[in-house]
């Protein structure tokens, strides 16, 4: 499917079910799949952060691709996350995405090396000169540890095949002055990644999110979405409380940088979705931790609440 | 070649020649491993930072750990680089490594996602379980954004198959902590690896060098190490002012964090040793930052100066 | 005048105007309360970081606190900044405040020494404990190097004294869960501070903004943060949208940290309000910077432009 | 006293003793001053950090002023530690000091506004113009969140007036950078605040350390130094290892950052020398850790042990 310039509403960035940290649960990921897209998001995003893409094998990584564009058939465009340490490794990556019929493909700038904004831009420009889909930046310096400066974004805008930015910096104020720089281009897609500011970007002027708790409720996620961009804020407020609620229930239940991935894929399981296991460095949430989630769910009404006697 | 316990003395970090961003170097490759051998160094290390090991393709890499070890055929010990983001891509490489002879591989811990010490410990000892040869710590947050601390390293020591640790953050004071809680484990390896300090580590009772003025200069710095391991301050000295000159001349072309790398392989084209190419996300010098290097290498006195009339 | 609880609407983060680095403009000074006054605003917060709080002698600090306060004459809340290394001195400056009727004091927690949260928390008690004028916190961990948990300031709620908190940090989903965290305790003041996310904040349940440009504008800040709490966004968009040209224009005319504060006076000496030099560490825009600022301010239409034949 | 050029030797930070957080023990602290003079050091600090310096109110900065440099009756150099967040008020201690005859004045650069180095370099000599007394550069950023950058110490050491750097970075490399870039100024003192790596900096020509530990234990300081600065390794080593010790067993008696003060402190009450008590935002040790640190003195041999039977 071709991409749309912009790219507006919600984009699911999938989870990768796992039976075991290095096999694929291929019938859950075809059931996600259609769990997403019944619940109407515009597109799927795989081998993200959510996705754990550079966690897996590149076996693994390469059947996700074959398996997801297969299922979505074309309804909602594909972008596959290609971010590794070696340009030579993600430009082949990203032609097995070309070669499944994906709309794009998401690269953080190099992993490892650390570089100036002169050398990211360069290794934007070169990624984008060899990539056969377009690009969209992902700024993600908490795991990535590259910052996409807006003057770096604003020149990056300006190479072919360099269609969008999703940001999960969480800086406010970082996303404003970017609109401000790329007003004049309006084709450029602009997206946010945690889902808690989503409502507020939108409402001025963002074009959407690329929110994991999508994954789990896709319907919530397309309703705050469109009450965000038609700027209905009473209809916009109690969607956006119940985002709040999710994440503070479900991706909180311990205090570690992990836990927003054990929690959702926890979730995911407990909802019968698709299996929970994480790939290394992680590890799937059990006991205490996997009864907080199961609470958590009860809480927010996903789950029947045991009856109390 | 099996490996010493502890290892002792210089091992180079190899640099990976490349005559253009993708294509290996071969004859130099083999050029490099017989310059520093000759020069008497007690390891060599591939797929390093110096290697630019994570930059380089898959395919690379297989072929770099393939011609090094039969090159340096069982003289010393190879250490490869295995540090990636995917936990089964490293132990994959892993296996090439012990398939080729090598005798450990080396790891930062994983890339991209963020870890916590417990996170780290286990990482290390699945990737421990899973491989065919010794573990290296690689202590280099800079580039990994992973830090060992004194208690995991202690820790991890006790699990079978971890060898040693090269410590890069250039933090004496973690040295000596590091050195106290490990005084009971004489066998495992600690080397430092930023070669301006390698004179007063080794003087201090560290086992020695991963130093990357090695590939250029391996005489000088094997001297260095007998020096300092012998305690003999008087031959030292001026060891190391050279090696503090090298650094300031060659490795500070430039003041952005690619220079080392990027007036090490100038330096090694200039003086014939191999091509100087960088992978991406870098780019060799050229014009007057080589210009630089090349004056640099003159005021050392590792190329002859123009007649001045 | 009492402390009104929550405090709501646009605090004036109130500039220093100096003569001289170390020479009050009290004439300036006087005019700049007037100024706000006139505008609007709900409430005055002097020496803090758009105050040059820190940065003053222990002397200015003592006259700012008096003449602000005689000259706003209870009209507003006067609060005064009282960030300090010592505690001791702290207080000593919350009783100065008290003595000349200011309704509150601001606290980033102490400079220097680094504190763990419950250190911090610790600190704060003891502050509360001493002083005789409820306590704000100031969340601004880019300048006071400390950060106030959200644990840590639900537990510092619950200290007699401890009325507020102000937050520099720009991180929206920090906010977020602060609102989350406090919602039982509606007296409980949060303000955000960056005036560039302030809409979006006061449309979300936060009680107002503690905006540097209400320095200059101060009707401009009042309208925008009735349309936000009306939940009017229509009438917001155009204001909101007026408050980012300002920033881009007034603030960024250097890209180095200090340049929000020197634009900010330049602009205010500009349009007559008051004297424009800084203090230490910093100094006023000369020359072309000025020159910059000058043409800001006419493009967005608050001084004339010149005419061109 | 008149400031050597450069200063060499053992320069002792010296405690602020404290009766209770904000009461000077000034018999504690004329004893503190003859116990380290007894011992041979070269020099004293005070109000630094381990003098908390900037802890401490301004009336009892000036109290330590006045009693140390009449204590010290011009044995040794006294330096004044100055660091504020106002330069005035630096100005007006550096004044205080001159006044009670100290030998030079020590700054990080301001507290609580960040500055570029140029308004870093700015500032000092700003500073320099106004100080009655030569300044000492304190290298800080853990605590000031200032770095003097390489160059930056080389033009400052120009500045008529500035005598040299104490650094506290633990950055070897960074010392070793200076030592190049000052070699042609002999005159300029560069001294080491850890004290773990004091004996590697003085063997290789740093001319001191501004080491913590010498408040205790001055005459084993004195040692160490005068054995590095002759290049005695044999004689240097278990000097050196009896300092690691220290560190190991009275600094790090719990993991936090203050750990450090609070061990020194209960030491040096626990040893009869000065009493113990911390100015906010920190406070004594007491119970268990207290306890740690007297089986620490024990096991080091400086407090009597319980007999075993």
């Amino acid at each position: 499917m071709q991409l749309p310039q912009p790219l507006r509403g919600i984009v699911t960035p999938l989870l990768t079910p796992l039976v075991s940290p290095d096999r694929l649960d291929a019938d859950g990921l075809d059931r996600l799949v259609d769990h997403v897209l019944a619940g109407g998001v515009h597109g799927i995003f795989v081998l993200g952060t959510s996705g754990e893409g550079p966690s897996l094998s590149n076996a693994i990584r390469r059947d996700v691709i074959g398996r997801v564009c297969r299922r979505a058939e074309g309804r909602v465009p594909v972008l596959v996350g290609i971010t590794d340490s070696s340009l030579a490794d993600s430009v082949q990556m990203a032609q097995v995405a070309a070669g499944a019929g994906a709309a794009a493909v998401v690269t953080t700038g190099p992993l490892y090396m650390p570089v100036t904004q002169d050398q990211l831009l360069d290794y934007i420009a070169r990624l984008a000169a060899d990539s056969p889909l377009p690009v969209f930046l992902y700024n993600m310096p908490s795991h990535a540890h590259v910052f996409f400066e807006v003057e770096t974004v604003e020149k990056a805008s300006g190479i072919p095949g360099v269609a969008g930015l999703k940001d999960s910096s969480s800086q406010i104020l970082y996303l404003r002055r970017l609109q401000q720089a790329l007003a004049h281009k309006p084709e450029f897609t602009l997206m946010v990644g945690p889902e808690e500011m989503m409502a507020e970007c939108v409402l001025f002027g963002l074009h959407g999110g690329v929110n994991g708790g999508s994954n789990l409720f896709p319907e919530l996620f397309v309703a705050l979405y469109h009450a965000a961009a038609k700027g209905d804020l009473a209809a916009a407020a109690p969607l956006r409380d119940r985002v709040l609620e999710i994440s503070r229930r479900i991706y909180s239940a311990v205090s570690y940088g992990s836990s927003y991935l054990q929690g959702i894929k926890c979730a995911a399981e407990l909802l019968g979705i698709c299996a929970g296991e994480l790939a290394p460095p992680y590890r799937a949430f059990t006991g205490g931790q996997r009864e907080t989630v199961r609470q958590g769910l009860v809480a927010i009404g996903a789950l029947p609440g045991a009856t109390r006697a």
